[in-house]
Formats: C-alpha cells, sequence, structure tokens
C-alpha cells in the first residue's frame, strides 16, 4: 500500500488533497505545524478533519521559533494582515520566512521514521507569485533533498502544483470535502472577515467552480 | 560586510567554523536547535562561545517535534548510545531523520528574516557514511532550495565538506578554539564517556592534530 504524510494545514487546499490521496488509495498520516499562526482555528479544523476520515493526525509544536519570523503579520501580533488580492504589494507581510521548506523538513523526518514512501503538500499555482517556496523550482530542489536526505527514500509530491484555487476548489466539490469545516481567513477571527487576502482568494476559487462556499463570513462577498 | 547566520551545535566542528569564520571577516549569528538531544549540554556550549566572542546566539526550541523522531538514541532515552566507531552498523541508531534539514530549514528563516547573505553549517567529509545529510549532494540540493526559497536570496556555505575531523582540529588550534569549552559526547554526562561513536571520533581528530584534548573524560583515551 502506498503511505504518506501530508502536511495538512485545515486550509481548502490541503484539505482537497487528503480526499485527494485517500480516493488514489493512500494510507495517510497528517501533519499540522503550529508556527505561532494569527489563525490558530486552521489547525482545530485540520484535526477535525482527521478524526472525521479516522486518519492519524500529529501537530508539530514550533510557536517557540516564532521570534526568528521577523515581522511577518501571520505572526506578530503588531503587524496587521493587510486587506485585498494575493498581488498586491502590502501582501507581502503575510510572507513567514521559509515556512514551507521548515515544514516539508519536520514531515519528513516523520515520513522516514514511519518508513512512509511519499511526502504531500498542497502548494498550487495561484500562490506562486507571493510566496517563493510554491513555486515550481522549489519544490523540485526540496524534491531532489528529501530524497537523500536519509538513506530511507522519501519522494515528494505536490499533485496540485500546476492548478489554480478555483480549479482544487473543483475537485473538492466533486470529492465532497466538507469545506465548512475547513479554515482560510487569516485573521481568524470568530467568523472568516471576507476581506483578507486568503479570504479573497477563496471566495473567487468558489465563484470560479460556480459554487456558494457554505463557510459563514463576517460580510457578504461582493464579485469584483 | 558579510553577514551569516551559523548552525553553532556546540561541538568542535561548528565552533571551529565559528572563529574561522569570524576571521574571515563575517558578521555572525549563532543558532542552537533544542531538538531534545540527550546530550543537551552541548547547547551550554554553544552559549558559552558566544558570550566569549560577544556573537548574537539564539537557541530555537524544538523539542516538540521529538515524537516524529522515532527510535533514535539521542532523543529517546529508551534506546542506549551504541559505543565504537561511526562506521559500525550498530551506529546508525545515531542518526536523528532529517536533523540537519531541519537545522538548516529553521536556520535560513532566521537569515531571511535577519537579511543575512549566508547560512553556514559544519558538516564534514568524515560524517558522510553514517548521515547522509551531511552529504555533498545532499548540501547542493539544499543549497538550490535556499537560494530560491525566498525573494531574498541566501547562500548556503559549508566550508569544511571536504575535509575531515582532524584537519578541522588542526584549524581550530590554530585559531585558537578554546576546545575546552566545546562539547561532543553523545551521552551526556557529567564527563565525556570517551566511548561512544562522538567521543572516539573526537579523540581520534586530536591524535590526527598532534594534540592533546583538553577535555576531561571518563576514561583515559587508548589510541587504537
Amino acid at each position: 500500500m502506498k503511505s504518506a504524510v501530508l502536511i495538512l494545514s485545515g486550509g481548502m487546499d490541503s484539505a482537497t488533497l487528503m480526499y485527494h490521496l485517500l480516493a488514489e488509495g493512500y494510507d495517510l498520516r497528517c501533519l499540522s505545524i503550529d508556527y505561532g499562526q494569527r489563525h490558530i482555528r486552521e489547525l482545530v479544523a485540520a484535526k477535525e478533519l482527521c478524526e472525521i476520515l479516522g486518519v492519524e493526525h500529529k501537530t508539530a509544536p514550533l510557536i517557540g521559533i516564532n521570534p526568528l519570523f521577523g515581522e511577518s503579520s501571520l505572526t506578530n501580533r503588531e503587524v496587521d494582515v493587510p486587506e485585498g488580492h494575493y498581488e498586491d504589494e502590502n501582501m507581502k507581510v503575510t510572507v513567514v520566512p521559509n515556512r514551507n521548506m521548515i515544514m516539508l523538513a519536520v514531515a519528513a523526518a516523520w515520513g522516514i521514521s514511519t518508513k512512509s514512501g511519499f511526502l504531500a503538500y498542497a502548494a498550487h499555482a495561484g500562490d506562486h507569485t507571493i510566496y517563493p517556496d510554491c513555486r515550481p523550482e522549489f519544490i523540485e530542489a526540496m524534491a531532489k533533498a528529501i530524497a537523500i536526505c536519509d538513506f530511507h527514500g522519501l519522494e515528494l509530491i505536490a499533485p496540485f502544483q500546476g492548478l489554480s484555487k478555483g480549479e482544487i476548489c473543483s475537485i473538492g466539490l466533486e470529492l465532497g470535502v466538507p469545506f465548512e469545516k475547513t479554515w482560510t481567513c487569516y485573521k481568524g477571527g470568530d467568523l472568516a472577515c471576507g476581506k483578507c487576502g486568503s479570504c479573497t482568494e477563496r471566495l473567487e476559487a468558489f465563484e470560479f467552480a460556480g459554487a456558494k462556499d457554505p463557510l459563514p463570513y463576517e460580510v457578504d462577498y461582493v464579485p469584483t
């Protein structure tokens, strides 16, 4: 049986990847990372999704390294979360330096100790502009490092790297992903704000897929 | 001025690299990693070395991810630390899965947020047999990933990757590294044990360099 460790943030992309890999017959373990993100609610979402599907889940507590990240608005409460589109210049403040490499490195350790065959993460094409660690060339370099970091070979897979978030949303709807249980908003309040870059992108993805997001929002979405 | 983040374990290799980089004119920040290692004493050594030299030092607390590592004798107190040479088959139990990638990923985050130019670590040729994540091909793949993981480019350097531990010892002696303040023994007792793979390698390095290790040992070293 194909076994994989999946990095599960609790957002819609990694949740969809979880359903996709299970449908493909993978034996899964899911790892979430607590890096001190403001939207800690996503970790609750990740845990709940794994409980629903009976998948082993661990959360790696990395909040202690938060001071190394500097001024990211996702981890530093003194920096505001910007509103608008991912493409906007002000959105760069949501970058957490090297977050994906850290997550991949920690998840790979678990993959090695459990002798899994694969390590999966849900990088997708929509993230490339703002997040350098979602680009295909980064994934390729990490795949090479992960394949040789131990005598036990581990294959990195990122099946959604060529897809837009809208396309991922369509796949998730087909697979029956309970999107009302996923969490996307960077602000992490009681309701999703509907205005931050992450909410905006999610709402546009549902618009692309021709469906209504089942998650309640603070404000009604008005397509631009 | 050239600025670098150096991964400083507190052992003799990274201590020598610290002195080497300072001699080369680098502005340094040193990062140590608490991954739940049995030989936690090395972190005390790292801190003390930085205090002596007036170098900024942080310790990243990663002990929480310890359960992901499985059966390594360096982190799991129920697994004995083996005695003998690194080349011995039983020494594989001292491998901490993907330790170097995790350390590099976390240190790179600090390098990015402080806009450092370089990330340095003290991988050396003697480690290749047992630690896959010290091999040149691993360093090369990581260098590529680290260069593109952020819009701020960071260059990975491992100046000792072609040297033996004996050669590093010779360099350290020339540079005046206070080796009595470094810590190597995997067992982490009051005195270095002189028998584990790490002690054995250190003592052989001093023998190569034609010097006496200033560190006190539980047993007298008898060269083989």
